[in-house]
């Protein structure tokens, strides 16, 4: 990618952002160097994202400047996963009398805010996706943003016209934002519970699923229970909160979404990481040992492991001994034209490999399909079937 | 570990080995600096040993001063495995009538030979087992060094009293030694089938199964039967090879060995490597695109899959919960005690956690007991039942 800026050029830039940074110069320097500091292109230049976790900075958080000092938003911050309930519920929040938990969604994570006033759709990686830009004009009350331009949403996106994480499950025609914190820009402090559900009610957003207030004591059965529940329906997981969200929150998961997800890497085995794969394997062990599963509940476990593993292998295999590429297929959604062509020049900034179908319209708007393609699997499940060794 | 001998102070003998391995001097100082080339210990420690495979000179490859120069015992050469037997089979062979095929047997490898008038069993990795040194002098024919000194055995150790791959599955009392290959030192040259199978059964070796000769253009159907019939049995596989031995051998499994080492894998999910779990479930696939699975056969390879996988996880997940740690067992029968303590000794070198229970007379001879500790899949598993996250 072409540099059009040259920070190093400037080196009164360099100090005014390593004193926002608490950094000293050479840093600075290094960080854009290396590349851990980067700008977005186009249009939305002036953004600047972190491309790795740089002391308490997250990975993915984005700054710009703003009357000759920066403004911050900060990244997602890592929710760490519960392997069993019990006793990790209470130990992580020990001290509190009831947690807060939420649905955690299967979609893809993005910031929506403002800065330079406008509305931008940032990814958790912290680039600026024109198609959630676009779809969050359209869909969100920006009211908020104008009463509240300290504030940052940051939500999930769900539906099956998402370009990331397609999925079918949840009711949603299109796409829709759920949104699960509001937090301020700079500091990344995140609002309480209670005052984040008034403000997304009062401006109409939806949220994320909220199961109430558990207490503490009771908190891993009552959990387990909603995850059986959410499991049935092939929902995620949830998301255990401190109330007032000053401890960090915790993650806990469905079988249903361990195997899902595995379907998803073995379908494409050459491209997904072996620690991806094997750690969704694991939580499978510690969920039948921690929920004491008989033989029936067991030998049903391991079926849907098995499947979940075997049946996305074959089926790429079979279609690459048949002549075809593995692909991934998505679909996104437009009014206008110009989002298509802007969310493909996007990708192709990013390296991915992907063929764009003809628009096909619908109603007011057009459907876009989008085939991602794995070389990767593709080429080595080829080479196999033209004889080549392991 | 300290070093008895220190090369770098004797530039003659550097110069000699230099000149015998054709590299020169700066790079063998390089090679002990970095201990890609390193020495037993004790009363082996006039054999060096390749820890790492340097130019065409496998891993595990030993030598030793021989007449003011040095004598080779080359390493095992790798086998490469043919993922899908058709066309791989017949484009690796290409040019040949026949193929022969053996059986590839689920032990530990270990070459014989004599190295200053003495025998000696070595690992893989090139050390000097002195149980498997035990074992081969009491139980091979040792006549055969004394006719062909410059030849060495190339074997498969099978049985449940041995202290690595503990099978018990071959109707073998104690250990049995299998030999599959002779080659002559230095060159590393083998044998061929014929002439090797000869002079095996003229010493009353063992010998892995032979399947005979098979015309390549029916090899891949011929060896899909065998491989279902070894399967039924637990066996291993097969090994395809060239009957001059000229050009390289290929390597074919069953699936139940595949789901055999899948459960050893994942009852020391922590330690055990990524790739080498991935590369076992994707075998899986690619046999079963091959193999044309109607939805039956393909129900029962998920389940077995899933089951390989979840099975030894629940166990040791479950194990810890109960306080336990966890360990693989395995048993060693000896004679003499020495060999034993002398074994014992050995494992420490090489930094295997190990615990020798107390030895139980059995007839004239002694069976020993020994957990390997698996740290850290014990540990692991404990943190995470104390609430740890991952």
């Amino acid at each position: 990618m072409s540099r059009e800026w040259n920070e190093e050029k400037d080196p009164e830039f360099i100090a005014r952002l390593a004193d926002c940074l608490g950094f000293d110069k050479e840093r600075v320097h290094h960080l854009f160097e290396k590349d851990y500091l980067a700008r977005n292109w186009g249009k939305y230049e002036y953004l600047l994202r972190f491309d790795k976790e740089i002391s308490h900075i997250e990975r993915g958080t984005v700054l710009y400047e703003k009357d000759s000092s920066f403004e911050i938003i900060m990244g997602f911050p890592k929710i760490r996963r519960a392997m069993v309930l019990d006793p990790t519920i209470k130990k992580h929040f020990i001290g509190l009398e009831k947690v807060a938990v939420e649905e955690k969604m299967n979609g893809y994570n993005v910031r929506i805010a403002t800065a330079n006033e406008e509305i931008i759709a940032i990814t958790r990686s912290g680039y600026i996706c024109p198609y959630t830009t676009q779809k969050a004009k359209e869909k969100l009350n920006l009211k908020f943003f104008e009463d509240f331009p300290e504030f940052v949403l940051y939500g999930e996106i769900v539906g099956p016209d998402n370009p990331y994480v397609s999925k079918d499950i949840y009711n949603v025609e299109s796409v829709e934002f759920y949104i699960f914190d509001i937090r301020e820009k700079n500091s990344g402090k995140p609002l309480s519970i209670s005052k984040k559900q008034e403000i997304l009610e009062k401006y109409g957003f939806f949220q994320v699923r909220f199961f109430g207030e558990i207490p503490l004591e009771t908190a891993p059965k009552e959990i387990e229970k909603i995850i059986r529940e959410l499991g049935e329906k092939e929902y995620e997981g949830v998301v255990i909160k401190d109330p007032e969200m000053i401890l960090s929150q915790l993650k806990y998961t469905s079988s249903q979404s361990n195997c899902s997800d595995l379907r998803h890497a073995f379908k494409f085995y050459n491209e997904t990481g072996r620690d991806y794969m094997l750690s969704r394997i694991v939580r499978e062990g510690f969920q039948t040992v921690e929920w004491k599963e008989k033989d029936a509940e067991f030998k049903k476990r391991c079926m849907q492991l098995g499947e979940s593993i075997l049946d996305p292998l074959r089926e790429s295999i079979r279609s690459v001994k048949d002549g075809q590429r593995i692909y991934e297929e998505a679909r996104i959604r437009v009014r206008d034209l110009k989002t298509v062509a802007d969310f493909e020049d996007y990708l192709k900034r990013l390296g991915v490999d992907a063929v764009f179908e003809e628009p096909q319209a619908v109603g007011e708007e057009y459907l876009v399909k989008i085939r991602k393609l794995n070389k990767s699997t593709s080429d080595k499940t080829q080479a196999i079937w033209q004889g080549e060794l392991w």
